[in-house]
Order: structure tokens, then sequence, then C-alpha cells
């Protein structure tokens, strides 16, 4: 058997004990992990080096690299994010609905584990931590295979997590990670039905759709965001200025900023001066079509391959719509279905809009970054989902759950 | 482009008025289609005599010939299976929750249809009726691919079907037949991701298990069943001899009923003969363990291979456990985890096998055969989930549902 199937086998096997353990020896746990990080600091900063030396020596930079390297701080707050779980409601055990039937049975539904997650991820060894935090605080039992830049950080992390659980009496199986970097291994993983209840992947788009292409595992499809704001012909232009640049220049990097405006033509000749100016102002660059273009000329000419993309850079596009219903429809074809908003003051376009806009997220007069799990009041969050079974939008800790049916019955049989 | 593509993408096209159907225009078809059934009886008969001929010819019989098969009350019985969905609470815009956050935004969960549903099935027509009726109450369209054996009979009932709901001013995109009856078309059913949402397989374990196997579509498994009973050491023995034989006799092909039985070690020798006897009375073939085999004779030798199985017919495997612990652990590695009932009149053993059997449906003292749409109150079934993602059990309308964040906002932007 290959070490993955192995793995698979265990985690499968420590669920059901995981599932039976109470809020209070969970809580214990994370807080005793949290701890143990801490004190391992400089442990995790020298594998963290080796991972770092290795990374620049391939050539990696950038974005990339800032997002493999760990310092002080930011082993601070991964510690910091477990206690924060380890404060959060526990979803497990929760009855969402019980009622007798006629024939006296009394038939419940009630929150439980998943069973068996496994974690797909690039080069961050935060996700280690989260991951590792939001399973346990479940009742799940976590596999984790994370990128083979981070492998030095992510076998430091486990390693001292592993040894901080099993003091509390939990097994070390409860958290694994795949040390074998191959791509076989993620393979394996992603064919692992027999154990694996779910298979979440963390990262950019080439990862998500490898693993969506790739996996017989059910998988909960974490999302881009070529997200929309669409500026009404009703519209306050003031507020319309202000979101639009928070959406856009607040974190450019990130899925739930704006990455296209929709202005009506009606309003576009007074709106786009001041969009414009507000976005210049924080160095985005603005494309857009010829309407937009012969009212600011420094706007630079949009293609058809603008409408489809994600820049996650200080980037934008400008469309020109005739109605509210040309911008739902464009909406509907070209966004990945994560967040849109429409800024108006029309009652109807704004409930058109809410219902019309087929996406994860839908908003009147907001800035789209709130599509957060923290901002929606989760507290934690495994990513959002842009797809629309099981999960859709911030997944919290409820989302790392599934349901069962408890049934009391005093000799019932069916006629 | 192939006409499966064609269809996807006239599908995901009508998806987005559906989703704005009130639920009286939804009603209002549903019963037209029904009365449309009922009036073209006899073109769906002829149709259906086309696929019972050259079946017969092909060797088919048997239980897969009976399911085939329409005659006027089954088809009565399809069309009023129409006009009860029609009587279904429409579940498609409830807000589930809403709250105020502290910065005013207001955040709401709303249930919204799936989007484009297929159903790839076997060669039973109602699936055909049902699956129709139960997208278009729930704002889904729905491509369906039935088993190439029931094409006439398929084919006569959708065209029935989309002149009746032309005529009520919805396309006739919204329920589609792939005609092709080649596997090549199943295999791009399974790879549409561009405009499927989610994937129903309803059939037999090889049409589930190829469906999972290959499907890039997230899919809901609905599943096998091999449930089990545990006769605990402090049992009623009447009441587990009258669950035994319900669960085991009624109906034996359906999933629900018990396959397995395990009997605690300190009740096994009053408890094996009164089972035995009544089993034997209605010709249930049983097989067993040494122990019980000792105890009644006539009980044939099971193998490892039985505890695995499911009979879907007259037989039942019986294994003597030394305690619950033992019959846990042995459901839990075995079953396919669908229903499971213990029969016990001790509090701690109830809420230990409630509580650690990791099946969707989990009985105290009732007979699995309850498992079902109908007995849980959802009124219609599309078929019962044994996976964890999504939906666990019985699917209702509920479960062909989303949902979607609506957020009001008042100029909110994130810091």
């Amino acid at each position: 058997m290959s070490s993955v199937v192995v793995m698979g086998e265990k985690a499968k096997k420590v669920s059901y004990s995981l599932a039976k353990l109470s809020t209070i020896e969970k809580n214990e746990a994370l807080i005793k992990a949290s701890n143990a990080i801490l004190d391992n600091k400089e442990e995790i900063i020298k594998a963290n080096e080796i991972d770092l030396k290795e990374a620049r020596e391939k050539g990696i930079k950038g974005a990339l690299l800032d997002r493999l390297a760990l310092n002080e701080d930011r082993i601070n707050s991964m510690a910091e994010g477990l206690k924060d779980i380890a404060l959060l409601d526990d979803p497990i055990g929760e009855v969402i609905s019980m009622k007798k039937r006629a024939n006296g049975l009394v038939i419940g539904q009630k929150r439980v584990p998943l069973g068996v997650i496994g974690i797909i991820y690039e080069a961050r060894p935060n996700v280690t931590v989260d991951g590792f935090g939001l399973c346990l605080k479940t009742g799940n039992a976590v596999i984790l295979k994370g990128g083979k830049e981070a492998i030095n950080s992510n076998r430091a992390i486990i390693s001292i997590i592993q040894k901080a659980i099993e003091e509390c009496g939990i097994s070390k199986d409860a958290v694994q990670l795949i040390e074998d970097t191959s791509r076989e291994s993620t393979i394996e993983l992603m064919k692992l039905n027999k154990y694996l209840d779910v298979l979440i992947p963390r990262g950019g788009a080439g990862l998500i759709k490898s693993v969506v292409e790739n996996s017989t595992v059910p998988v909960i499809e974490t999302g881009a965001g070529n997200c929309h704001i669409y500026v009404d012909n009703d519209a306050d232009i003031d507020m319309a200025v202000s979101i639009v640049t928070n959406a856009k220049t607040t974190r450019p990097g990130v899925c739930n900023s704006a990455e296209k405006l929709l202005i009506h033509k009606d309003i576009v000749e007074k709106a786009i001066k001041p969009i414009y100016e507000s976005l210049k102002e924080k160095n985005v660059e603005v494309r857009g079509d010829e309407i937009v273009r012969k009212l600011v000329p420094e706007i630079l000419q949009a293609t058809e391959e603008d409408w489809k993309e994600e820049y996650l850079d200080y980037i934008i596009a400008v469309k020109t719509v005739n109605s509210i219903d040309e911008a739902i429809e464009h909406i509907n074809e070209y966004s990945t279905k994560h967040s849109e908003a429409i800024i108006t003051n029309n009652y109807f376009n704004s409930q058109r809009f809410l219902d019309e806009v087929d996406s994860a997220a839908v908003y009147v007069n907001a800035s789209t970054r709130f599509t957060d799990g923290s901002e929606f009041g989760f507290g934690a969050e495994i990513g959002i989902s842009t797809q629309k079974l099981h999960a859709r939008g911030p997944m919290g800790l409820k989302e790392l759950t599934s349901t069962k049916y408890i049934i009391y019955g005093n000799g019932q049989s069916r006629n």
C-alpha cells in the first residue's frame, strides 16, 4: 500500500474518535497547539529559511516568495488564529430540526463532522495551521498536501502540532502531512474515495482546475473572482466613486476585489471622470470601451479578453451598458460568480439585481470586498465557494460539517 | 459543437428565466403537463411497446423489463406525481437567515435554484416524469439521459411535456432529453462543467460508480444500501422479530431494506430462533456465523463476502457480536452508510448507536424501511444521498436548491 493510502486508512479510523471529542477537549488541543507553535518559533523559522533559500535558488520571487516567508509576527498570528478558532461556537451536535411524524417516529437532523478532509494548497505555511485548526474544531481528520516549496516549514509545523495534540490524548493521525512532494501523491489523494469525504483545493485558478478535473472525491471549489460593480443610471456618483475605489484598490490581489465596472449609458458622462480620477490617484490602470475612451482619452482600449480576466492587480476594465438587463446579462456571462455589486437609488433595480445576478454574494450599495468569513461574522474561513453544491460564498465551520438523520422509534414497522 | 454542448448552452440560458418564475406559474405548468400525460396515454403506451419489443428481443427480462413497462395505471400514477409536486411548498426564495452587522450591512442567505441539473438513469420512464417535475418546481433546468432501452418511451413523454409547458409560456429547453443513446453523449454530459451545476446518477451501483469516477461536474451520489439491524443484549425480542421481518421482507429489492443482522452474544440464544422462524415463513434465506449455525442448523454458512454484499433479495446474513462496540465497528467498516437500526431498551446504548454509527439515517427501535422522502415528510424524493457533501439521506425539493448571499448596504466600504 502506498503511504497516501495508509494515511487515508489512519485518518478514517481516527475520524470516529474525533467525532466523539467534546468541545472542551477540542479547544484544549487547539490552545495547546497554539502555545506549542509560539514555544517553537525558532525551529519553524529555521525550517522556513531552508525553504526560502531553495526557493530563491529556483528563482521564485515576489508575491510567491512573500507568501512562503515566515517571521515572528506571522507565526504569532498563526498561533493567535488557533486561539480564535477555540473561541468559536462548536457546530457539531446541533440538532437542526426534529419533528414527530404521524406514526410516532421522531425524526431529527443532527450536525456531524464530514469525516476526513483533504486540503491541497500552495506554498503557504499558514494554511497548514489554519487547515488543522478548522478541521479539528469540527471533529474532522485532515490530510494536508502543501506546495513542495514549503515542505520543510510544513514538516516542522505539523510535527509541533502533532506532539501538542498527543499530549492532549488525541492521536497524531488527526492531522497528517503528505511529505512526498511528487505529483503522484496528489493524484492518489484525489482518487482516495474510500477514505476521503471531501477535497478542498486552496490556491490559484490552475490548482483548482486541476483538482476539479482529476478528483473523483467530492470537491469544494473555492474560487476565482472576476467581480463586477454596476453603476445604475439612478446612482449616487459620490457613493459610486467611493465604493469602486475601495473595491479595486484596498487589496487588488484578493478574490473579492472588483475587476470590472459597468456603467449605465445615461450616467456615464457624469460618472466616468470622477471615478477615473479617484482610481488614477491610486495608480490603477483603466481600460474601457469606445464610449468611455471618448469621455476620458487617457483610458486604454479594452478587448474581449478583458471581460474574462481576473487581473488581481491595479487594473480595471469599464464597459458602458444600455440597461440593467444588459448589465445583468454581461455579469452572468463573464463573471466567475463570486461577488457583484449594484450602485443605485432605485428600489426595483436593486431587487432585480439581487434576484437575477447568479453569484455567491450580491451587494446593493456596498463594496464587494466584504465577501469574507470574518466580515460575514463566521470568525474563521476555509475559503470562498463559487460552486452551488454544499456551500456557496464564504465557508466557516458549519460548511465543514455534514448532517445525519437520527430517528427515535418505539417499535415502528413500515406498512 | 456537439448536440450535448448545445443542450447545455440552452439549458443554462433558460435557467435564468426559470429562476424568476413564480410558484403559481410553475404549478400551472406541472398541472398542465400532468393532464397532457393523461390525455396522451395511448401515444406513450405505443412508444413503450416498441421499447418493450426491442428489449425482449435483446433478452431483457424480469425486474429490468418490469421497470421499463408502462401501463395505464403506471401512467396515471406518473401524472398524479406531478400534481403532488404542484401541491408541495416552493423552497425557492426563502430567506434562511438575515442579520445586521455592526457596520450596518444587512446580510441575508436566500434559497435559489441550483441552475442546470443533469440526471443519468436507467430504463425507467417514470424517472423522466419525476425528474422533470422536481426540477421545474425548484426552478432548475434539467438535461435527462435515460437508459437506451427506454428511448422511445422517453421521447414520447418529453415531447408531451415540452408541448404542455410551452403552452404555459415556458421554453421547452427547461427539460431536454439526450436522444443520442451512445456512451459518448453520457461522457460529454459528465464533462459539461461550463453549463451543468450538478449531476445526479439514479440507478444501480455500476451506474453510480461510473458517474462518480468519470464526472468532473459535481455529483450527488445516491446510494446503495447494505443496511444493518443490531439486536442489543437488552432488546425486546418480539420487537426485534417484528422489525427485522419488516425491514427484510416488505420490499427486498429497495435500498432501505435490511441486509445484515448483528446480534449480541448474550441474547443470541433466545433471539435467533424466533427471528429465523419469522424470516423462514417469508422465504428468506438466512446465512450466519458458527454461533448461530450451532443454534439453528438450517442456517447456511456466511463468508466474508456476505458482510459486504447488498443482496436486494430474500437473503440476510447474521453475525454474533461480543459488544455494542463490535457492532458499531462492524457497521462502520462494512456498511454503505445508508440506514442502520438498533433494537434496545438501554438508554446509553441507544445514544451511543445514534452518535457513533456513521450513516445517513440511524434508527432506534424502528425499521430501516422508513428511509424515504415521503416517510420523512418531504412529499417527493429525487434519491437518497449516501455522501456527506450537500445532502445526506432522502433528498426532497430543498436538496435541489443552493443559496446565495444578498447584502443590503448604504454606501459601505471595507477598511
